[in-house]
């Protein structure tokens, strides 16, 4: 497969197009970013462990019926993936609450929550990211009814598959972030990632933080943090 | 119909309990506040005003079939109404870009919206009235779905009530704040106030601002805006 020029750069991730139209190459980073890219720094190794978490999941999800971007892994920090088009929304699943949430509706940090909530942010640097409502994703044409309501069934399928896999290897899937993409045929996959990048991982006895808040507030121990998660979640050891 | 103790001061209103179980009398204060209480002050006859108004809009919507708690003006500053318990929702219908949503998702001030735009904020001073979404709404259980539905139902409604009353009236209604409250029956109706305080209203020709924005925004001409506004509704001049 060829990678051929690079077509977009994120804070986490380079996209290049290859010598297939609706394929393209998803290639992670070790850069990091916090509070709209107001912190910046630098995760040892956490592209290479990155690319291999996200596609674990991504085949954990394909198994249980949800369809994904992922084609297959190209070497340590590349993975081939179906060319969509991103809807920009980012998807939030929380479980627990934390972040925003917590301060959104005065909730204490790590105070579980009684069913799934479910949050749609709109993919806007400039206007960082704001909650949005349906009203509002109706009004900018982000998505339509039909799509918005396959966007929360997916949302919570997915959320309960990794709550539960997650549970068994003594992790609390505090809260993630989704993203959705539509492939030129218009169906509605899984595309981004899901890491410790986009994750809050928390130990289920400790509730030690194993996930991008040990660098977003300074914690230390970042690498070890996804190193341990790498090693929850495939049973192996990082290297 | 006796006016016993005060049973809530709200920041331009008061409550008072009455010798009926069910019926309370609401008074309203010239006092103005704006960005959650940071700055005070007072508008001279606003409280005559708005009771007024207030009772005007209610009894226009009450005779296209809203529900209001509405039951008669008592004298210039006080209204008998039932007693409710309030849903702690401000439900804010929105025609044109302004203030939150147009910094939100990245309008002008004065754009149109295609559609109208609904949406809920949690009431809560200490939290700042935060714009919540359906999950967070179930996730409090400050209404049911059924409840939401027809919120939403009302709020168009009214909204549609409204807009075209007040075109006539060569005002555009920019986006208003509804409040609704269950009865001891649980039936959901509206209540609190429909106001400059609570609206904003453009001149429809020269967009002039008519509503409590010349107090926030210290644009002058506040007590003028409330005359005018309370000639064009109920066609009489203020006194």
């Amino acid at each position: 497969m060829e990678k051929n020029e690079m077509l977009y750069e994120g804070k986490a991730k380079q996209i290049f197009s290859t010598n297939k139209e609706d394929q393209v190459i998803v290639h992670f980073k070790d850069d990091a970013t916090a509070f709209d890219g107001q912190k910046k720094g630098q995760i040892a190794e956490k592209g290479m462990i990155n690319n291999k978490i996200s596609n674990f999941f991504f085949k954990l999800l394909e198994a249980k019926g949800i369809k994904t971007h992922l084609i297959e892994e190209l070497n340590e920090r590349d993975s081939l993936v179906k060319k969509v088009e991103i809807i920009p929304l980012e998807v939030v699943m929380r479980n627990v609450a934390a972040g925003s949430l917590a301060k959104r509706i005065g909730m204490e940090e790590g105070e579980p929550l009684k069913q799934p909530v479910i949050e749609f942010y709109y993919k806007d640097d400039d206007l960082g990211d704001p909650l949005i409502n349906v009203s509002h994703i109706e009004l900018l044409g982000l998505a339509g009814r039909e799509e918005l309501e396959r966007l929360i069934a997916l949302g919570h399928k997915i959320n309960d598959i990794l709550v539960k896999f997650l549970k068994e290897r003594n992790v609390d899937l505090v809260d993630f972030k989704l993203e959705f993409g539509k492939t030129s045929a218009g169906e509605i996959i899984l595309a981004d990632e899901i890491t410790p990048d986009t994750c809050r991982f928390w130990d289920s006895e400790t509730k030690e933080k194993l996930d991008k808040d040990r660098f977003r507030r300074d914690l230390g121990n970042v690498e070890e943090a996804y190193h341990e998660m790498y090693k929850r979640i495939t049973g192996q050891d990082w290297k």
